[in-house]
């Protein structure tokens, strides 16, 4: 009990998971011939970014520039900053990042290009950019068609800017009720973007960049053709809401919190230390049936409810010999917000603790 | 536009109404003659804490080990623990803390008596403990009766600890549906404590302290004979999870989220660059029909959806001149959680930027 990962809740990553995760993924982009540049949005940490570039990924993939700076700072050198960059701080930190490594950026309206093209201006460097178009989410992006040749006219009159290609995001693969749902949510992500690259190529503009994929889209998307570069970014841990949309196994399930048991007021009830503050509110319960949580093996511990602090347990009648001081480790719902809430993740090799790792693009949401 | 808060998202903190706030409440304990004791988990900010207690609060209270580290650092000098101690590095933990500042802690069980004493036995210092009993919420507390004065004679048996008396929390104070339901429930917690403190009192144990408070029901449970410590949290804030519940009003929420329009995707659609990871995903919509959010004054404005670092608007016609680039002031559903979000938040006085505060306790889940 002197191992400091038992200072609970805390999270463990466990590495031989987190490989195996890894090369699963790579392999479907290499048997396609397709890049793969997953989302650092899931785990936050360059020493992440770092293992899945090692094993064959073409750069990384964030949401936010604060997310860029802490990678680029780390060393990792392709960043594609998939989200708009609007207003004045942000553009002298896009211009800040574009001399520090090699940055695409996803645009979708005048004003995003703008923006872009004054980061490249104030660097003195090219920006290579990326159209979003939206195949169906209704998030951002462009409807295909006219108003991304427009687009394309805009970025093309500015000298800083290089137009490589399009990316959309098939948000909607987390709703649907089934993997043949998601293989159709594929088609439709695909087809979409690689038709408007052909719009795009007859009105003069050269295309190479065709970038798609969710976690639960990619291994459908990796297989249609007219699609070169993947970005999912759950897979490399996994969770409930994944393995609920049949897009990752239980076994690979990389992430777990750990808990104690702090009370037992009841025989079928027990209270773990960890809450909202840990498990997030994301996301809907556990396709096992077990709430906001499963501890793999034990099925008749359910995570009933939670607050900020406390997390609810029902016990079966099994399980009932559990006591006051107990450790449990639970897959979460959505590990990407688990991660969020965390400044460190213990990471464990063989079962056995290794160190901890600070999640350094924790909150970077500016 | 060169201010820093409109970095966005940004945490702005409106200090004329958290002041406001803070005498509201101290009014109310002090015109029943009751103390007050805040928790800190709303704010999380030793600022704020020092400010409650200037006011005239007695202390404050925390839930984690890991919130009573920050505030004792800052000097906060009276801080109850109103959650289980388990665990061997959280015994050394509470022994350091002891040495620190005044320190009371919650006990509900033998194993958190037994923690406790050995703390106290650590450090040389006698602990002041309350006993936790459920009056009502099924969470974490002692049923009201035999099982407590079992636990107070184990208390006694032990030379560190003082029993000093009994808290609980009536957390179903947030799942009623009007104002009557929640003084009901606010009586019960207070005559559950009272008639729990009297039967303590008769078997020999000299009860001093009992405490009582969510932010829904203090401002009853104040009125109602019984109590003498009041634990309200959100009240410093507020936010439209309060609102909802009758405990404070729209014009006095002190904590709004400042977002950016990012993309214009159709004239009754926009997008702002804060999702779930500014607003957290906890809670029900907002009471005035705008989902995840409210922008005061603006009811035309629909927080709709929310995916990471996306939020999804709904315009009213009135609200479609909108455009990349304008920036939003959202009051949240839950102000805690939007807290616990962010590493730092904007203060602001007369509307005007004073100072970033840095959330020190912010994720001390441990």
């Amino acid at each position: 009990m002197n191992s400091p990962t038992y200072d609970t809740p805390c999270i463990m990553i466990d590495l031989d998971k987190v490989e195996r995760n890894i090369r699963h993924m790579q392999q479907i982009a290499d048997d396609h011939g397709i890049g793969l540049r997953p989302h650092a949005k899931t785990h936050k940490m360059p020493e992440v970014a770092r293992m899945q570039i090692a094993a064959g990924a073409i750069g990384v993939t964030v949401a936010k520039l604060g997310e860029a700076e802490v990678l680029a700072k780390a060393g990792i050198s392709d960043i594609l900053i998939a989200y708009p960059v609007i207003g004045r701080d942000k553009i002298k930190r896009l211009a800040a990042l574009l001399t520090m490594t090699h940055i695409t950026a996803a645009v979708e309206s005048i004003e995003g290009v703008e923006a872009v093209a004054e980061a490249g201006r104030l660097a003195e460097v090219p920006v290579d950019v990326l159209i979003e178009i939206d195949s169906g989410f209704g998030r951002v992006g462009l409807n295909p068609g006219e108003d991304v040749i427009r687009l394309a006219g805009v970025i093309a009159s500015h000298p800083w800017l290089r137009l490589k290609g399009l990316l959309t995001f098939a948000g909607q693969s987390y709703d649907v009720p089934d993997p043949e749902a998601i293989r159709r949510t594929a088609e439709r992500e695909v087809g979409t973007s690689a038709r408007m690259a052909e719009q795009l190529r007859e009105a003069g503009y050269p295309v190479t960049v065709v970038s798609v994929g969710s976690t639960p889209s990619s291994s459908f998307a990796a297989a249609i053709p007219g699609a070169n570069e993947l970005r999912p970014g759950t897979y490399v841990f996994g969770d409930l809401m994944q393995v609920k949309l049949g897009a990752h196994e239980l076994e690979r399930c990389a992430l777990t919190v750990r808990a104690t048991v702090i009370s037992r007021p009841a025989p079928d009830r027990a209270v773990i230390d960890a809450g909202t503050k840990v498990f997030s509110s994301d996301g809907e319960d556990s396709p096992l049936g077990t709430g906001r949580g499963y501890v793999p093996g034990r099925p008749g511990i359910t995570l009933e409810w939670l607050t900020e602090e406390h997390g609810m347990l029902k016990l079966a009648p099994e399980e009932q010999g559990l006591a006051i001081g107990d450790i449990l480790d639970f897959i979460p719902v959505h590990c990407c917000a688990v991660v969020n809430l965390t400044d460190r993740v213990a990471v464990t090799r063989d079962g056995q603790f290794e160190s901890f790792w600070n999640v350094s693009a924790r909150g970077k949401v500016r």
